[in-house]
């Protein structure tokens, strides 16, 4: 059976479900921050997803994409698969910025993270919502 | 018409052309890291390769992925696409080890690098040809 790991349910808030990954937001208002964990057991890396699901992936990935860069103007993306601390597969998903707490340094490890504030948590779930919400195509369940 | 980027051509070596991405080895033997870049001109993200070449994309990332587990053993992967130095689309592929050079840190700014010797050099091609070439549905060109 699928569990999310502990350390991302801690350092994240989970979002919703899409129809392979949970779709959990990193606690960390230096960047929005999504990450997509493909709910099957046990998998450590993309390779060992099957043919389908690393399709659907490519579906969900590219979904959050968009998002980032319509509803947050991502002047660029970091898309990440390491997993060398979590080892549950987890896909990062980050949008940059020039004057962002680390540019043009990799995230990991760079800033100290900065929790939300609940008026920044309610404004970038909003833009979650709304920036997903526009692909009909994929069947969201939405945590709240 | 694609153009590799500089930054690029002076870090690695060109091993060979995929049918979609040129295949690169980063010239720094504290890890095994190879280098897909799409040759398509222009482009800086994932999201913006059309979905026939995100296909085959996945099908040649696989395909590195897998020589790093089985010609070099590797413990976990890495797969990234940065982008903030060198902004054409490139995606990273690395294979880590817990006693490697930064561990469980991630690679990019690190360790120092360490360029590879003639001997070592033609040792971890001699892999990449030999773990690549097993996928009889991978047409490749090597560079030698």
């Amino acid at each position: 059976m699928f569990v999310l790991d502990s350390q991302l349910k801690n350092d994240t808030i989970e979002l919703g479900s899409l129809p392979l990954c949970e779709l959990l937001l990193m606690n960390d208002s230096n960047y929005p921050w999504v990450i997509l964990v493909p709910r099957r057991e046990g998998l450590r890396e993309l390779v060992e997803l099957p043919a389908a699901d690393q399709l659907q992936f490519t579906v969900e990935s590219n979904a959050v994409a968009h998002l980032l860069q319509t509803q947050f103007s991502a002047e660029k993306l970091n898309i990440a698969a390491l997993g060398n601390v979590v080892s549950q597969l987890h896909v990062h998903h980050i949008a940059r910025f020039a004057n962002d707490a680390c540019w043009p340094k990799p995230v990991w490890g760079a800033a100290p993270s900065l929790p939300y504030t609940p008026p920044q948590l309610a404004e970038v779930i909003e833009k979650i919502h709304a920036g997903l919400s526009v692909d009909r195509a994929l069947d969201i369940s939405w945590a709240n």
